[in-house]
């Protein structure tokens, strides 16, 4: 929600004139993404998203991020499209960092999805799913079982702090995930952090995805399980059963779940919950004092944590049999 | 340049329900104006700035605004004009705050200008204070000379931790303003804060003004003084003479300064100068530490008073004789 870098305006014309989009008409630096700089551009050809990206982006993964916006835009998935320049690149340079430009897509984000908001969004992250097949290049997850206890330990000695007992619980579950981490699900690539933000909505009709710079390959129940979270619990934490049956019903439409998907998915949304738990609480303790920027609080997925380790089957998030 | 109220998608489509202007196709909020939140707001019917008004600005001065922006545009000048409901009111509340729906405005702010960017502003304020005649509301000028005692006696005691000897320097400039300062000059609506960010140009040519929330009535010299340290002065705060010159002479193929006003150019620099001195200092001293939002820096004005202080007549400025 900031904009980092800022633009001077004979820097910006100098950018855009290698693009065959006309002169710019104006260029408002947006509060969205949390990781990079945007700027709604207008020109006379439209409107586009003008992106700088920071630091925490990692410039190597560029064309595997701008190259699956082409790609799934071109097998009929709405989502940002990046512009080439007259010289055939999408990815150019500005105010020394890496920048693109992509299409602007209209649509609000809702704020406190319903059901049927849910429905919508399992049947989209199901074609997204099927979209992604074929794109030519990989990027692994490094947000998967894998990197979780490199991130723990950056917080250890220090969660409890945060909660109490917060260090031992989350070891455990930690190691219980590591031991039963599912294998051989089906795989593909998968947009990983498909929370309410970055999906538009045009009256109960979704418009467009955004945001896909954590996309990656991985298991593609993991990508579901992620919007479980994301979508289907309420602001007090209780998980919302109707939210989680439209969710799966509606991702079902579109992409039949494998009997071993349907079985693996309470580990999986054990894991999604901490790998967010985890980002936020290794934030959450690094957050400078004073800072005017608060992190999200990691304590909201301890608690769907919670839920999850009472769950017995997928049938408790509202799977049909 | 920060957003400080957010919006949910609910409480935004039934505001803007209010008006006749189409749902609502997009709404990010943009990084423009210190003082308020503002949004750009897409619709069926083009494109908008939503603003809600934040504490810094008295919502009993609302109405003076935002009148005096209709007032200007059916004058001709180019600057936001506030959307009235079906109701025909143009302010109205949203997420607890008053708050407004004004026209977009093509463009972009020069962040360094040149001669020509002056020349062109010189203008544009002569015809802004022109079209400001017959403007049925009026503000006082809080931050005119009878307001910089008591925002120096805010900094008493802390001015010299930013510079040494900017207590006893302050003092004496204020005391001989508070002496100096002229009056019976031709008065009117003055914008007050005519800053580059203010000013949107298309290819040299200005395409509109924006940012009203200082406006009120005063000396229009004074206005033209706040351009002439605004605009004139180079990074390294020395004034270009070229600048000042095109500056004035745009200004006075509109409106002929009289002989009063020249002579009190210098005076009223001076006092322009002190004024976002004060205002600077003021915040400058009052941030939060680590606070992420670094306040501008008020030494930048300081230098501007001292080159102000060398002038010997507005032909130092650049005035033709």
């Amino acid at each position: 929600m900031a904009v980092y870098t800022e633009i001077t305006d004979e820097e910006l014309s100098g950018f855009v004139a290698r693009y065959d989009i006309g002169p710019v008409l104006s260029c408002k630096g947006i509060a969205e993404g949390v990781e990079n700089s945007n700027f709604l551009l207008k020109t006379a050809k439209g409107s586009f998203i003008l992106t700088l990206y920071e630091k925490r982006v990692k410039e190597q993964d560029l064309p595997f991020f701008l190259g699956l916006m082409e790609h799934l835009s071109k097998q009929g998935l709405t989502c940002p499209l990046p512009v080439r320049d007259r010289d055939g690149s999408a990815l150019g340079r500005l105010a020394t960092r890496p920048a693109a430009i992509c299409t602007f897509l209209d649509g609000v984000s809702v704020r406190r999805p319903a059901a049927r908001h849910c429905a919508a969004l399992g049947e989209a992250l199901a074609r997204l799913h099927l979209a992604g097949e074929g794109f030519g290049l990989t990027r692994a997850n490094a947000l998967s079982v894998g990197g979780w206890r490199p991130l723990f330990e950056q917080a250890a000695g220090r969660a409890d702090t945060v909660q109490a007992n917060l260090e031992s619980e989350t070891a455990e579950i930690l190691g219980q995930l590591e031991r039963d981490w599912p294998k051989d699900l089906p795989a593909g690539v998968i947009h990983a952090d498909l929370f309410p933000d970055n999906v538009f909505f045009l009256e109960d009709r979704i418009s467009g995805l955004i945001d896909f710079y954590f996309a990656c390959n991985d298991m593609l129940a993991y990508d579901l399980s992620i919007c479980l979270n994301a979508w289907c619990f309420e602001p007090d934490f209780s998980f919302n059963l109707t939210k989680g049956r439209a969710l799966l019903a509606g991702y079902q439409k579109v992409r039949k779940l494998e009997a071993a998907e349907v079985e693996a998915l309470p580990t999986l949304a054990k894991g999604s919950a901490l790998r967010f738990m985890l980002t936020r609480l290794v934030d959450w303790l690094n957050v400078p004092p004073g800072a005017l920027v608060k992190p999200h609080d990691p304590l909201a997925f301890y608690r769907r944590l919670r839920f999850h380790r009472q769950v017995s089957s997928a049938r408790d998030y509202g799977l049909e049999a």
